[in-house]
């Protein structure tokens, strides 16, 4: 029997991704770790679930303290067949990550790297996402990796509310150049899109998506954009109920 | 010059679903209806979209107050692509559905349907997502089209607070046993998976997703779920701000 905390692993960047590896090698002193993490790249795909196909699922690697299985899915289909088919009890703690980019603000909404933390927030494991701010896939992790030690140790320690995830972004910064942890709110902000169009050959407009980052509040010291702007790292505690109550008051009289 | 309001319509279903057809019938009266829905089906799609590829986007048809266009994306691929690309101003409201089948709960995480309602909330846009509680593809629309014209006229009327969008379930069911509309709140709960498991002929395991809906509080007749299980309309005002202040005070001192 092992009592280790059971820490199960996932990513948006896939089964290869180098900050799925320094994320393991985070969580490793502290339990048994199981990595579900998707075949291929799932970046933008969100809380996305596959429902007109089936999924494959391949162990491919299997020592005494770290499972490891691939998952041709997104990263919730990762966390869905882990805590429902795969593991052998629910896990005490869910990672996703470490995100190749940044997943501040309003990119949440976007982020398989968040859809798999929220995910498992809906079903009741304390779970964090952890971002790191730089899209190059040899990126230096050693910064992040510092922070996701110190951080999984809190959260491992204290325990996270109910239905509470976090969502920890981090400078791609040398570890000394970091001013600290900031607890912060999401910013108010949204990707201004400019699409890039073009004509194939028989005349069909085609459009890549590009775009850049609007924030509504620059100047806010207590948002996650400022903070990260500022080299803290950032910790943005996050819930699953999206509905507005000062608003529900407001509409409850609606004359219908 | 156009004065009337400029609404634009989308779904997850896909351009030729019932649902999408019964929603622009109810938009049309109101203004000038723009549809940009998905060519395929998009159900599970969440708030996903396409960075991998291009979007293809073809103008269907148009007449005096109604242009649509198909697109093969996302749903969100559609609302950016609508607001940022294809119309000539920001639309007064957005409409999204009205989805075969159920959104409450926290299925909103996974809906195609309130994946494009939030993304027109991010980006300040009035919107509304609705849903029939019928997978039926050829589900009666009769009583969701009377309600959404109903709410639709009363958010034009009235406008909607910033940065909060409407999500609208409706049972499948006579308008006349319909109870009334209720504006609730997001019923706590999960889909609780169960994986149908299969091999191939090369010995490789497959699952297909399937599930039911647990509901973590059935008796609180101020949710989403109560609502619908008593034969009323639901109407949850949404946000898009994830923080939970309460947490964030709370782990505020943690001491990094």
């Amino acid at each position: 029997m092992n009592n280790k905390p059971l820490i199960l692993v996932t990513n948006d960047d896939g089964i290869e991704a180098k900050g799925l590896r320094a994320l393991i090698e985070s969580v490793k002193p502290y339990g048994r770790v199981v990595v579900v993490a998707p075949k291929e790249p799932q970046s933008g795909m969100s809380h996305a679930i596959t429902v007109k196909t089936p999924l494959q699922v391949k162990k491919i690697d299997e020592n005494d303290d770290l499972i490891q299985y691939e998952c041709k899915g997104t990263p919730v289909d990762c966390v869905k067949i882990a805590s429902n088919q795969l593991l052998d009890r629910k896990p005490d703690l869910l990672v996703s990550g470490i995100n190749h980019g940044s997943n501040s603000s309003s990119s949440i909404f976007y982020s398989g790297t968040m859809g798999a933390a929220l995910e498992g927030c809906i079903n009741n494991i304390p779970s964090i996402g952890f971002s790191l701010l730089s899209l190059d896939p040899n990126a230096d992790f050693s910064t992040s990796r510092h922070f996701a030690e110190k951080i999984l140790g809190k959260v491992l320690a204290n325990g996270l509310p109910k239905s509470i995830c976090l969502n920890v972004n981090i400078p791609h910064i040398p570890l000394n150049k970091i001013a600290g942890i900031r607890i912060t709110r999401q910013t108010k902000g949204f990707w201004k899109e400019e699409f890039d169009q073009h004509t194939d050959s028989l005349g069909r407009n085609y459009f890549w998506l590009t775009g850049y980052f609007h924030n509504d509040e620059p100047d806010a010291p207590d948002t996650d954009e400022w903070a990260l702007k500022n080299n803290f790292v950032s910790v943005v505690p996050l819930h699953i109920d999206l509905t507005c109550y000062d608003t529900l008051k407001k509409i409850q009289y609606w004359n219908f």
